[in-house]
């Protein structure tokens, strides 16, 4: 079926004409692609008449955009939101995270997928990198529930021979698949892995051409773990090892200094940015604007629900660009178009698509998009849209998701989701895992 | 007519006990006050008896709690939300606000402030405090949109003698009306109202029993000038007027050293965060937990929407503890629990209410409240209530609010206003404002 969304404000994400980025207009789909993006109503009208199992959505007073991409998730964690708060990190890991994770069955890591799937998608997220484990397992969730994926297999040295099978065998799923799921190679980072394990990771992910997604430079305390064993950088220390190019998405990289800055923007590293994890660990403030000046390829992500609680990429979004503000004293830094571009092209490049193929809306792109509802008095008046989305849009706006040309939200129901049983069964898997009852 | 929610998660932000702060129950109204709580059936069963006019409101899945209370706020500013975001302070005050402001009418504030209210009613807010001018003018908007407020009615030096007529005037309407409406003087700040004006302002509010309420120690600039112009900190400086007591709520208190932060407590001076607004104008990070910790009464405020840009109290929230742990390097700063008393307790009591009458769910209290649905993605499953409002809580998931027994928002729409016709009187008046027409 094509779809036909009329009357819309439209915010494609190409490059602004005359200054101002949207305009009132249409946007078609065929099959999986954007078909049409235009001002034009003869364009509109013509594209009824050549299509017509049309279906039309009428747009008037909300917006269509790009889908949002989340460059950094643990989206099954959601079984942990809020578990644990407010409490020193090694109590946390061992008092709470670690055990409860032990007690976890592939299943129940599939279904926190699924709600953690749910919420970015009533988010207007469409697609979302991953890392944690039985992401083999994670697939057909994803198939299932219709949004992009790119499912990073994490391991750590003592799992490294377990992982690398499922590694494999999701690479099959996917292939056998829509084509919307891409698998990574996920190491946990570069003070959890061994050099050797690393290296072998790299391996593998450049034998069947996947990106590699690994934590960089988040803690002090990582700084000087590496500092000690290695006496670099963790990116210097990634680099030596071959692991930074253009495949590869790092987390965090809150503690980078000027070299290690040239370094990621030389290799073309994707730098996955969590401000709200970065601020509720105190695990420091980034350098994002640094980083941007340097070249480097700047996303944004939401992390997992236990360091956020939410996957909320909007929240993202304006924490990014107050933190930036705040911590370089320049009101000026990272400005709304900038930090929209960072949610929707640079995830969209992240995540190796060409250029215009994903996260902008232009004919033949993909057709990942979302309608988002202007008619709240949060988003009133319209003085300029973008700063309205970035400084004020919410997650609860977003009206009508499309992924891969498919609707999977429609008026904030996520399509062949029954919530009130996700929430029973949730809540069954948690009692479960922590009361083993 | 009275009140029953039944079934209810309830969280009166009264002292927890056994270390829970909530329990299944039920919330009685009766009048403008609250007339039960309770986790017994046959107390409520005896409230359903004595009370035939009942309404009774089911509540299974969702929280009941106190309405959140927003301290500094300048609600008629979303008339200019996002009119001018990302440049620097002086273009943006010479070049946009002051020239829009310039050009406002009453009547415009007044329309301003009916916005504003129902974005805050939206989000959950049932009182703010506010700081504007032709704050008298909109004693009838909080009138009539049932919302509790105090209204400060601001000035600089250039207009005080046409702001203490209005100040006269504003008192007198409010004591005509429900009792929902205070007023406060509110003086823009140290360093743009001199001495002698602070005083008379002082004066004023002392004559008619009302709060004062002004800006402190905003920004670097402040202080400096403070500093050339009266040798000391804009707080000793206001100290030595006379100016601080426990009816002054001073808003932003950034930059506050360790004199400063004793004189604020010792005074019981209200300190009115506001996280959003100081990250977004680069101003600084208040020292929120050497003010705790120094027993100064510390409240949350969203500011205007030129400064943040919307007027939702849950983000300011977590804001506040994300800011606290990244500025003090401490995950453990600011917990969940204080972040959502602040926002309660603390403001009912900056307010001038008295311990118990505003801001808790206890028998005797005001009834204003709200009813929180946490049947969403982002705030299952269930570990701990309290985290989930606290960081990942949305204006979004208030169903139903209550303010002085009335129920003034109900299933998200505000009783009694015709939102696309709002917004089309907004979108003529800033039309006319911006370009004449």
């Amino acid at each position: 079926m094509s779809l036909l969304f009329s009357n819309a404000t439209v915010l494609p994400m190409t490059a602004p004409k005359d200054g101002v980025p949207y305009f009132t207009g249409w946007v078609g789909v065929e099959a999986n692609r954007v078909a049409l993006v235009t001002a034009s109503q003869a364009e509109a009208d013509a594209f009824r008449r050549t299509h017509p199992d049309l279906r039309e959505i009428d747009c008037r007073g909300r917006l269509v955009m790009p889908g949002l991409v989340n460059t950094h998730c643990h989206a099954a964690m959601t079984l942990q939101r809020s578990y644990a708060d407010d409490i020193p990190l090694m109590t946390w890991l061992n008092d709470y995270i670690w055990p409860f994770e032990s007690r976890q069955t592939p299943d129940d890591v599939a279904l926190g997928m699924t709600l953690g799937i749910v919420e970015l998608l009533l988010g207007g997220v469409t697609s979302f990198v991953d890392m944690y484990y039985f992401e083999n397992r994670c697939v057909e969730v994803v198939e299932g529930l219709g949004i992009r994926a790119m499912l990073g297999c994490n391991y750590f040295d003592s799992n490294v021979d377990e992982v690398f099978p499922q590694i494999e065998e999701a690479v099959q799923l996917a292939a056998a698949g829509s084509g919307r799921v891409r698998i990574a190679v996920a190491p946990h980072s570069p003070y959890t892995v061994s050099p050797r394990n690393l290296e072998r990771g790299k391996d593998l992910a450049d034998r069947y051409g996947l990106h590699l997604t690994t934590h960089i430079a988040e803690t002090q305390d990582e700084m000087r773990i590496v500092r000690e064993r290695y006496g670099c950088t963790p990116v210097e220390h990634l680099d030596t090892l071959g692991l930074l190019d253009r495949r590869c998405i790092g987390a965090h990289c809150v503690h980078v200094g000027a070299s290690d800055i040239g370094i990621l923007a030389s290799r073309g590293v994707t730098v996955s940015h969590n401000p709200q994890s970065n601020m509720k660990i105190s695990s420091g403030v980034a350098p994002v604007e640094a980083l941007r000046r340097a070249g480097a390829l700047v996303t944004v992500a939401t992390d997992g629900t236990c360091s956020n609680n939410d996957l909320d990429l909007w929240e993202e979004l304006r924490t990014a660009t107050f933190l930036q503000k705040s911590a370089t004293g320049d009101p000026t830094a990272l400005p709304a178009w900038e930090a929209l571009r960072m949610a929707t092209v640079n995830g969209a490049r992240a995540m190796g698509y060409a250029d215009g193929d994903l996260g902008v809306l232009r004919e033949g792109a993909l057709a990942d998009l979302i309608v988002v509802d202007l008619q709240k008095p949060h988003l009133q008046p319209l003085h300029d849209v973008v700063s309205n989305l970035v400084y004020c849009g919410k997650a609860a706006d977003v009206e009508t998701v499309v992924v891969d040309g498919r609707i999977v939200v429609e008026e904030r129901r996520v399509v062949g989701v029954d919530l009130p049983d996700l929430y029973g069964r949730v809540a069954a898997a948690v009692r479960r895992i922590t009361t083993g009852k």
